[in-house]
């Protein structure tokens, strides 16, 4: 699955597994990459992506729909992945997975992987893509070490909409909605793995609420891989529907250039408690 | 967690889980009862309630958060469900589990427990409920005995929305929305295990598309539980948002008397492909 490293994006290369001892069930060994993180804790998208990798080598097919449920937050370093393939048939397989780090399980996992198969089948769309401004109207993340920022934002070539980036300047927009585009530095193609990450690398949608921003911890998150994405920068909107009784969801659709729902998302969270002042 | 045999709801007896050998990891033994099918495959909101309690009962705490991944038909008959505690916290427990008959898995599943905690910080909500005609003006889901549909009707008080009702009469709305009231007979309340049965229990809303009706092989069904419900028929909403490329997803939204959003489900399937004569 992977060239020589040298050729490796910088996202396929902080994703790499390694299998001991040969393919399908068993263990994989991985390194959780500095850089990849909020404060210190790598983001729940780029550990969902790694195991995800795992288990996709495991069954050798991409992710169709992924769950992962957060157990405790991952460092820098390295990590395994149990993969225990359920069930291989023809057109689907499914995986469970566990990723630890020291003997600690900070993931569980569990998905149904399989090839897209374009063009199969009649089509619906209930709803278009939310608006976005142009890629070229929407303001880059500001790198780490440009002004604090999180690392993460070294990593991709992410850019916010404009009026969605109010919680920046400590005025949030009382909508808690995160629009803007998704891309890898130096133009790496995103595919169903990169989705994984894409599915939760904005600002969480709830700094845009009235709720002071703080660390939100994510019970579950779950990826709908809908398509393989064309070339470009992925369109994408995250939004709270519902906040009560100390849980929030958050939404997500990712759209590709050719107009085309390429992945859902949604994530069960915690309200957050520790308020942060940088983000 | 169950009073004597007698006094059991008919829901509660039909997912009652034995453990066999204390609380926790382990094994639980249970049974599929007939008259919870579609065709003679048992519903799969139901198979998750029953595998869902056997994971609540092992954690001690009703579900938050649920993944099924669908491997395999329920036929009616004994069953087992493998249970292993990942993690136990002062708020959350996160366990999955294996559903097997005679050794053959049906059903993965992962999840995340707690106690609901009502009236704990902010409140927001993007979408008020979905126009649902009142309890009174909506039709009763036919019994099986009476017209030869669904037997898990029998077990249900559920009534459809007239405007949804179109694809029993080989009339399609066009729109594949599905409306209507969730009820166990003999008002048996609803807790969080009967939402995991609520939140499968209606005819899949693309019976209201214009793609011939189909038995709709479900890859992964994930439910949130995000209140205790009040007593009373719950408000139901189920909609596909994207059909496209063999896919389609399908979202349900529960609501209880009091107007709170009691449950959130998404599930992604394959396109259905032998057509059915009768639902």
């Amino acid at each position: 699955m992977s060239g020589p490293a040298g050729s490796l994006g910088v996202f396929a290369n902080a994703t790499a597994v390694v299998a001991n001892g040969g393919d399908g069930s068993g263990r994989y060994s991985a390194k959780i990459h500095s850089g990849w993180d909020i404060g210190g804790n790598a983001n729940g998208g780029y550990l969902m992506a790694i195991a995800g990798r795992a288990m996709s080598e495991a069954v050798g097919r991409p992710p169709l729909s992924l769950t992962a449920h957060y157990l405790s937050p991952g460092p820098a370093g390295p990590c395994e992945i149990d993969v225990d393939v359920v069930r291989t048939g023809r057109r689907l397989a499914t995986a469970r997975a566990t990723m630890t780090v020291e003997g600690k399980p900070i993931l569980e996992l569990l998905g149904t992987f399989g090839d897209q198969v374009p063009d199969d089948g009649p089509t619906f769309r209930r709803e278009e893509p939310l608006d976005v401004m142009p890629f070229e109207n929407c303001t880059p993340m500001r790198p780490a070490a440009a002004s604090g920022g999180p690392a993460l934002m070294d990593r991709l070539a992410c850019r916010l909409c404009p009026e969605d980036d109010g919680f920046r300047r400590g005025e949030p927009t009382g909508d808690p909605t995160m629009r803007g585009w998704f891309a890898f530095v130096a133009e790496e193609p995103v595919d169903a793995i990169g989705l994984l990450l894409a599915a939760d690398a904005f600002p969480p949608p709830i700094f845009n609420s009235d709720i002071p921003m703080a660390w939100v911890p994510t019970i579950e998150l779950t990826v709908h891989v809908r398509g393989n994405p064309a070339p470009g920068p992925l369109r994408v909107a995250f939004r709270c529907r519902f906040i009560h009784d100390g849980l929030l969801d958050e939404e997500g659709e990712i759209w590709d250039s050719a107009g085309v729902l390429v992945a859902q998302s949604r994530q069960l969270s915690l309200m957050p408690r520790q308020v942060i002042s940088d983000v």
